[in-house]
């Protein structure tokens, strides 16, 4: 089989892979992989079958090439994050949005010229930012789009284009809209989310965090190896039966920054916890008072996705698979 | 004020050019209008300041040159229909979609360049073709998009552009969710919908007219007349009370086919209802049954929508504003 990992050298597109060669994924780890990416994607020592490309998938000449790689299998994972998106309009909607387009119509050029028997299954990484307040409690799986940013717009865009394509027979293709994936490991990035692993993640590593907002504020998480999971389960179903109903809120762990913190101690301990310093970002907290706070997910269940359930064991994956160790 | 309207040579676009020029509509008819399509809008006689452009939306030189006019407001209703978008797939996403974004872009440009202060009010009208089956009973003003037409997705990725420009401070955008327009003067068109006019229209006429579907079929309409009384007073309203839910649900008459039938015969006899032949299209009624119903659209009433309240009243704006009179 031929895979292809758009955005592959990001974090989320590493853990995937690693997934996909651990063989525990269901889906054939002596499978070739395409690592795509604006940089080289790392390989991990010992892997072989992997060829690494570097481009831009705004560059339709780019989606060409890989459409042109006829991939039985693409995770579509490639954009920018939400906080560049707003920074940098036309880039946002280029990268995000048109380059996918983009992709869509190579790959409906293969379906045409091989009379219809080429229709490459799709998974691509959407969002709960495609959501905007006011939410009710809990967001059920029909509620609206009506994003407040644009990569939520762009999101919920190439999901729309998704559907279309799948509804057509072009391709066959399921949007997972990932919770805020945390811990991240690493450095912050420019999303407006990076505090909630920030938070977490900092003090676990002897180094102060800001908390910029409240800590009654609810948000809605999952782990990065849950978010690994998502896209090969995903890879791995029958997308014909989700019908033309083809984007799926993925489950998580709803709490709040208090709860967070109170796990925090529990895991870590207090003076873990006292690293942890408030100092109120106005920009931040007006920003992150338009996000979802929780989930009803009850169509991913059927279809058996499933995440972590309470926020330790999101900070105990974070120590098992990511936690740099001291050399 | 300047004021363009695409999709100018359209029924809705002419029905709007007439009620902007009765000087009824709250916009101001000495306004200079420019009308666009892909052919030659009609221009009631003794009209004047109306201008005549012709050129194809898909084509982003063309989107240009209409932003270039830096017109105050302009309606957008230039698209192919839905069975068009189903048989032409590419042709549809160019129009559609892709001419629309064009326009955005191009209207963006003018905006930086004023430092700010272009910033056009843009009326679009979308459809209630970016609903998918299953429903409930009525649509609410929060129900999901979920189209099962590239027309359909089409529209909705329109709305989510002009919600994002509209954000950004661009534009002042607002989509306009019209139901099936009933009763259509003229032609048949490739409207799958087509025949919820046939049915009406041919028979005042004295002409036979084919009925797809069952009768017990439910749908959602409202009279051109309402379509043109939509878009002018959205173009009236100040947006930005709507926030940055920018699409809104129409009203309109939910009745089955069975109901229209019935007002067609209190309205013209038993002789006229003769003309109607049931002859089941499973193509159509495939399709139909993807529609939706019934709408409760608390939402556009707020803002001082309204249309007509049962169909006898929309037999009788056909009757008043289109049946053809015998010369």
């Amino acid at each position: 089989m031929r895979v292809l990992i758009m955005g592959a050298a990001g974090m989320v597109g590493q853990k995937l892979l690693n997934r996909i060669l651990s063989g525990e994924s269901g889906i054939d780890s002596s499978s070739e992989l395409y690592l795509h990416d604006i940089v080289s994607a790392h390989v991990p020592s010992g892997a072989d079958g992997c060829s690494v490309l570097v481009g831009n998938v705004a560059d339709p000449a780019e989606a060409k090439k890989l459409a042109d790689l006829k991939p039985d299998l693409i995770f579509h994972l490639a954009s920018i994050v939400s906080g560049e998106a707003e920074l940098e309009f036309e880039k946002g909607w280029q990268i995000n949005m048109s380059g996918a387009w983009s992709l869509l119509e190579a790959l409906r050029v293969h379906h045409d010229q091989s009379g219809g028997s080429y229709r490459p299954k799709l998974i691509f990484t959407s969002s709960i930012a495609v959501f905007g307040a006011p939410f009710p409690a809990r967001i059920t799986d029909e509620f609206f789009c009506t994003p407040q940013t644009s990569y939520g717009a762009q999101k919920a865009i190439v999901e729309l284009l998704l559907s279309d394509y799948s509804r057509k027979g072009f391709i066959d293709a399921l949007s997972i809209r990932l919770p805020t994936i945390c811990v991240r490991p690493g450095k912050p990035n420019l999303a407006a989310s990076s505090f909630f692993s920030g938070i977490i993640r900092e003090p676990l590593n002897g180094v102060e965090a800001i908390l910029p907002v409240s800590d009654n504020v609810r948000h809605w998480h999952a782990s990065p190896r849950s978010a690994a999971r998502f896209l090969t389960h995903a890879a791995t179903l029958d997308l014909d039966a989700l019908g033309s109903r083809r984007a799926l809120n993925m489950p998580g762990v709803s709490c709040t920054v208090a709860e967070q913190i109170e796990a925090l101690r529990s895991v870590a301990g207090n003076d873990v916890v006292k690293l942890i310093k408030p100092q109120l970002d106005e920009q931040i907290v007006k920003i992150v008072a338009g996000w979802p706070r929780d989930f009803q997910t009850d169509r991913a269940h059927t279809f058996g996705f499933e995440s972590e359930t309470n926020f330790e064991q999101i900070i105990r994956i974070y120590l098992e698979d990511d936690l740099p160790t001291v050399s």
